[in-house]
């Protein structure tokens, strides 16, 4: 069954947004009567679409959990089918916020001027990623920014490393004692991150961490990354 | 630094295929003295490449522990970009083996003439894989099977399934305790094995596991399942 995120709630109906009517009417091709999933405030709803396809009526709750864990994640700019990819499949895992970095060996660039956007086609990509992966929230994009701008934050810190030395196991830095609400994971590009980008990270306090022996594409760490912590969260 | 695999050594020197003598000469551009990594019988050696771009010779070891887990994986016919991308993402997370299955909701055949062809294809996007990632096998592609055919295997035996009633959650079946040698795993098509089909797996003694409550699609699974792997595996 499709699922579709909702702005407004009165009583026991659900507003569903413009551009779903369309969808919901010339790709799923429903009909008034039909069962569709809403979700309104991180509450998915199983609902009847109603015969003006503008709302649904609420029938029962489907699933109503929170997220133990908010993930951050910091991306390099890459070519935009990676960029998509990404984001897509971050969202499928968990991923709650994206702020994509402008780093030193990332090879592809965006002016200014596409930034916005940019920024709203990744945003139509996370809501249909976590619409067809049944999660109750849309993951946030952010503007790009600069290596400086890397937040810590009070929980886990990773930055995942091509480097051999002074690195800690994935193993060693993720485990279930401390698992925590919130983890922001910095990604680097092809090629790795710069010395001193790396210097600069973990000086913020960040924890250099390496993911194991193989090399993996920045689109394959990302998924990795997160299903350990979704296997840790039990 | 690039990886290739070699078939034959003799005393210090390790033979280059072919095909990869052509991959360094026009896509690398590397001229003799340039340093190479080549892998054979599973030991990874940092080499020289020599002026008739044929051999390398040995100067190191580079990396030599074998993978501790076997992981066979049952995978459904998907269109070939789904497929080259399941095949290169499970390479590098540590996949051996790549059984192709004809389940009841493939919604993609491949005919018995093109099987052959597609099966070198896939071997070949599994080389490039393994090369990348600095793995030190190939995995192998077995022909297309049915259902009928999975084996169960001496170790984990895990049928990935969509259905939330009487199943197991991943840390219940995956744990550092129950993690073996070899572990073969079943992943269905997008819209799921058909109840039938599922009976008939686990009838086999594959154990059916829930990945947790978001709808993953196939591609994500498997590297999903294999990161949990990777991290049980240290």
């Amino acid at each position: 069954m499709q699922q579709y995120f909702s702005k407004s709630k009165k009583e026991n109906k659900l507003e569903i947004n413009e551009e779903d009517i369309h969808h919901i009417k010339n790709v799923m091709r429903m009909k008034d009567g039909d069962k569709i999933i809403i979700v309104h405030e991180e509450i998915a709803y199983n609902c009847i679409l109603e015969k003006d396809y503008k709302h649904g009526t609420i029938e029962s709750i489907y699933k109503k959990d929170t997220e133990k864990t908010y993930i951050k994640a910091y991306i390099p700019i890459l070519p935009e089918e990676k960029m998509s990819f990404i984001i897509e499949k971050g969202t499928e895992m968990g991923v709650s916020e994206f702020t994509p970095i402008n780093f030193e060996r990332s090879k592809f660039k965006i002016s200014k001027d596409k930034e916005n956007k940019k920024i709203e086609r990744w945003t139509r990509i996370a809501k249909e990623a976590s619409e067809q992966s049944r999660r109750l929230i849309i993951p946030k994009i952010d503007n790009i920014k600069t290596v400086k701008e890397i937040e810590k934050i009070e929980g886990v810190n990773i930055l995942c490393s091509l480097d051999k030395n002074n690195v800690k196991e994935i193993k060693n830095v993720l485990n279930e004692r401390t698992l925590c609400d919130k983890i922001t994971i910095v990604f680097g590009p092809e090629g790795g991150i710069t010395k001193s980008e790396e210097e600069e990270i973990e000086n913020k306090g960040y924890t250099k961490t390496s993911l194991g022996k193989n090399v993996l594409r920045t689109e394959t760490v990302i998924i990795n990354v997160c299903s350990i912590i979704n296997y840790l969260n039990g």
